[in-house]
């Protein structure tokens, strides 16, 4: 049972820019189409939760939806998958906890777990086990932040690096919860 | 002539924790009492730069005096240089290019800058040309943040990662005028 999340962020860790745009997420060259692994790790993953945002962005991309696993969206407000979606995004809601218990409980282990204000819920319940972040190396100067207020802090472990189209850095880091 | 970064910061992006402490930088276990390669990058360099406030904290530090290479200390407040550091601090100030330039003109040319504000200060006016972060993979959720706000956003490029200890990665990052 493993909680992860895959993301971008800028090199001062923003994961949208002052617009909330996204646009320099998509300014490296990348002149063979690569996917940057992010296949691999969908084949890896059972299921994805994300917050409400988060879908509504996905959704508004002026692209095909882009999960082959099931997305589970949280939402207190939501009551029904929006037409288009009903095979593949599940409303979910309540404590964090009670959540992942209730998708482990289901067979889904490895969750991918997305958006700025998710990942910090889970952050602030320790509910995060590794971190797949990649840095576009732009420092954009202000945005949305990844990370967010903490009350204590959390170890990790660097486990691994990887450089994309000789730009980018992907690091990859694993919690260390009894310390390194 | 390059200036170059060259820190730690947590996996959140902290230079300092929320009470301006660097305790957390010095809990990942060090058993060979590594350097981490700070010897060889001060070989490198010709000279420091660094704020008032950075130091007077290296200043406080229990230990012997880091630098070898001479320190210039940006302030418009000081005016002589403490005692006991008259051969190896000296005091410039003015604007941060005329500055750079003077250096430059005596024969410092791989300047090391050092401390947040400084930093930032030289971002603002894209003076920056390496940086070598090392990340202690430490989410402290909250501190002093080593980048600021910026006009425009500034690209860099990924050039190289060592993992340290098992636990830290080192990424050295180059900027980037023309683009990618």
């Amino acid at each position: 049972m493993v909680n992860i999340v895959y993301i971008a962020t800028s090199l001062d860790g923003f994961i949208a820019d002052k617009n909330n745009e996204l646009d320099w997420l998509h300014e490296v060259p990348n002149p063979d189409g690569s996917d940057f692994g992010f296949s691999a790790f969908m084949q890896r993953i059972d299921a994805l939760v994300m917050g409400r945002k988060t879908f509504d962005k996905v959704a508004g991309f002026d692209c095909a939806w882009p999960y082959p696993k099931p997305v589970f969206v949280l939402s207190n407000s939501m009551t029904t998958v929006p037409q288009g979606y009903e095979d593949k995004v599940f409303l979910v809601h309540g404590e964090l906890k009670k959540v992942v218990a209730e998708l482990n409980d289901k067979g889904y282990n490895e969750l991918y777990i997305d958006g700025g204000v998710t990942v910090q819920n889970f952050l602030k319940e320790d509910l995060i086990d590794e971190m797949i972040i990649t840095t576009i190396p732009t420092i954009l100067g202000g945005g949305i932040p990844l990370f967010g207020e903490l009350n204590q802090p959390l170890k990790f472990k660097h486990v691994g690096s990887e450089r994309l189209v000789d730009v980018m850095v992907k690091n990859r880091y694993v919690r260390c919860r009894n310390g390194w």
